[in-house]
């Protein structure tokens, strides 16, 4: 049984803070720490892009060395230490010793995150306050604070927990996360982290975070483009007891971890700068899994699509021209696109039929645009060709998304 | 000697004129037709769209069966024939049809362009009154009209010619064009006719074609969205009696025709949806010319640069971002990032240099927003791997062309 909420209660061996190191202006919430009372479990996946930020290149390689003797992650705001050289890839390892002397564990058991402007050398000083203040506030152990305190655009925190029984005992699989901007397939900027009280061995860990990532996270996009920090990490303390005893538990705790991080991936894309409306692209009937995947990929990062339903016109044109460009077989005269409000697949029928044969149906665009003023809107493309399936989350584009992004550092 | 002009007289051989046929409101004009007194040496471009509209379909056809035969041309606006199967195939060919009853000419020698709305089909009843209209007016021979009546959401008619002399005599290169949304590499919905009075073979022509093309229109992008319709015709008249005695002529042509292709692609990203800047992406040191080519066209397309190019932010960190993105071997270590303004390479040096050796230089916030101030930005990225170059040319995203393309069918 497992039960999900958009709340995160005490996670066993965990305590988890945000505080205002000074970074942003008025007192916001601008740096975070998680630590774990003994040595954790951890996996980790990290950005695709060849340019990685100093924390990505730090955690990479402690991940590596130390799965199973992670105690703590520290997380900035305002400056994502990208694009920084040596001095950066040094900031990055003194502010995860600053806070292993704070805490008093070792300093290769600490892991770093950033975000914020690519280009610009971590304030120091800032930094430095922040783990301090974050270490003598520890106790408060709040998970709100936290997931708050790693926004950056975000306009509000993202976080959620699920509670699992199994035969052994029960256990919490809980995350916080932030996007906004620079979302895109594999990850682009965008910081998870993803805690458990389950007992895991690195091998399971990994195989899990993996598994939902490539069905959460990588299945969404906001502007296409990926960032030089993303990272999802996993953490076991082991606190609960609990482990698996054999498949039927694994498969559970898949399932759990999945509908955590699928939630935390929607609300990513919900979040996204100037986003007015949830878009679930579900294309079925590709040629493979990975075709399937590429269609909706490249409809999801279509312009013209994403500004198209910021307008509430259902411009469905543009999808199907979209699809054509994805460099993998798709043949219009075999296609049909329906779209549906919600977003979950539909189960009776695929909702309003507009396109078949090559050409529109002669449905009523009054429908069509019923349909497409709600904040979920559906759409199901059907290729015609195979078996393969794939979901894609995406935005609308809206002049709201132009605003923040033309005057991001000002 | 060549000379361009941003007009065009009379290109012996053709006639040009532009049309209000009823599409558009209030009079605009809104369908062109360009006729040639004999058949002519064709050669096309098309889109790589696998969903093709229903006239490239046409003229893919027709280019391949008669390459010295075509006489005319029709463009329609306001309905792109795209996605409208059986029944838009048969429009385009009812479209071609009648301009060639009207013309007096062979069915097979009439071409047909079209742009507008996707999925919709051809009003065929103000088909034929452009048709009518067009054929009645065809001896006004006014190129600028033509090039005004293609436009969709252009904002000025886009047109060039250069005149060539060479020892056998004098011709003539010209060119119209159209634009501003789903404009991306490979073309998207662009539509150009390029028209000359020299002497060529079918083989010269298709090759002269796409060599231009590869370093013109393949190299523009406003929105990285591929057009189902794109479309850039060469059709040569040989009314001049010129042609190539030699290498040396065939490359002053090649040169010419290369200007005019260039001029046109920048006026396009120029005249784009709600372009402020025409942004010149040039990336040198790459292991490949494609490697080249590929990240100078992520960058192109990264909505984060380019929207902060829009606000004025010289923030060269998204390039850098964008640049690790894609998909080729790129080392930020040894990359370098220059700025200067201006459309053409500079000469003498590179101009601010913003980033090299994994990190920012210590140049001044002031100096970087001074440049990119300016109506033409330039950005070169050596990236520091062998000997591959390519130019690509972007503009700003702004507020506007997201206003434009939710409202695109209002």
């Amino acid at each position: 049984m497992t039960t999900m909420q958009q709340a995160i209660d005490h996670v066993p061996g965990f305590q988890a803070v945000g505080v205002h190191a000074g970074l942003k202006k008025n007192d916001q919430l601008d740096f975070a720490l998680i630590y774990a009372d003994r040595p954790c479990t951890v996996a980790g996946v990290f950005t695709t892009n060849q340019v990685k930020a100093a924390p990505v290149l730090l955690d990479m390689e402690r991940v590596a060395a130390s799965p199973q003797g992670i105690r703590a992650v520290a997380i900035n705001t305002v400056s994502a230490n990208a694009c920084t050289g040596s001095k950066g890839r040094a900031n990055a390892r003194k502010m995860a010793r600053m806070a292993a002397e704070a805490l008093g564990v070792d300093e290769n058991s600490v892991l770093v995150m950033s975000t914020g402007v690519i280009g610009t050398h971590l304030p120091m000083t800032k930094i430095e306050q922040g783990v301090e203040r974050s270490v003598a506030q520890l106790a408060n152990d709040d998970w709100a604070a936290a997931a708050a305190a790693i926004m950056t655009t975000d306009r509000y925190p993202k976080y959620a927990s699920v509670t699992v029984t199994n035969a052994s005992g029960v256990y919490t699989i809980a995350g916080i996360t932030k996007g906004a901007g620079m979302i895109a397939p594999h990850m682009a900027t965008t910081l998870g982290l993803i805690v458990t009280d389950a007992l895991l061995t690195p091998d399971q860990a990994h195989a899990a975070l993996r598994a939902a990532n490539t069905i959460s996270y990588n299945r969404m996009t906001i502007d296409g483009d990926t960032s030089t920090n993303d990272t999802v990490l996993l953490m076991a303390s082991g606190a609960s007891g609990v482990g698996f005893l054999g498949e039927a538990d694994r498969v559970q705790f898949q399932r759990a971890l999945n509908g955590v991080m699928m939630f935390l991936a929607k609300e990513v894309v919900r979040n996204g700068e100037g986003v007015t409306k949830l878009i679930t692209i579900e294309v079925t009937g590709a040629a493979t899994e990975g075709d399937a995947e590429r269609i909706a990929q490249t409809i999801a990062n279509s312009l013209l699509t994403k500004t198209a339903f910021y307008g509430n016109d259902a411009n469905w044109g543009r999808i199907i021209a979209a699809a054509g460009r994805a460099g993998v077989p798709f043949d219009a005269e075999r296609a049909r696109l329906w779209f549906t409000t919600g977003e979950t697949a539909p189960e009776a029928d695929n909702g309003l039929l507009l396109f078949e044969l090559g050409q529109p149906t002669d449905y009523k665009e009054a429908d069509a645009a019923a349909i497409i003023q709600h904040e979920s809107v559906y759409v199901t493309l059907d290729v015609g060709l195979g078996d393969g399936t794939a979901r894609v989350w995406t935005s609308d584009l809206s002049k709201e998304y132009v605003a923040i992004n033309a005057d991001y550092r000002s």
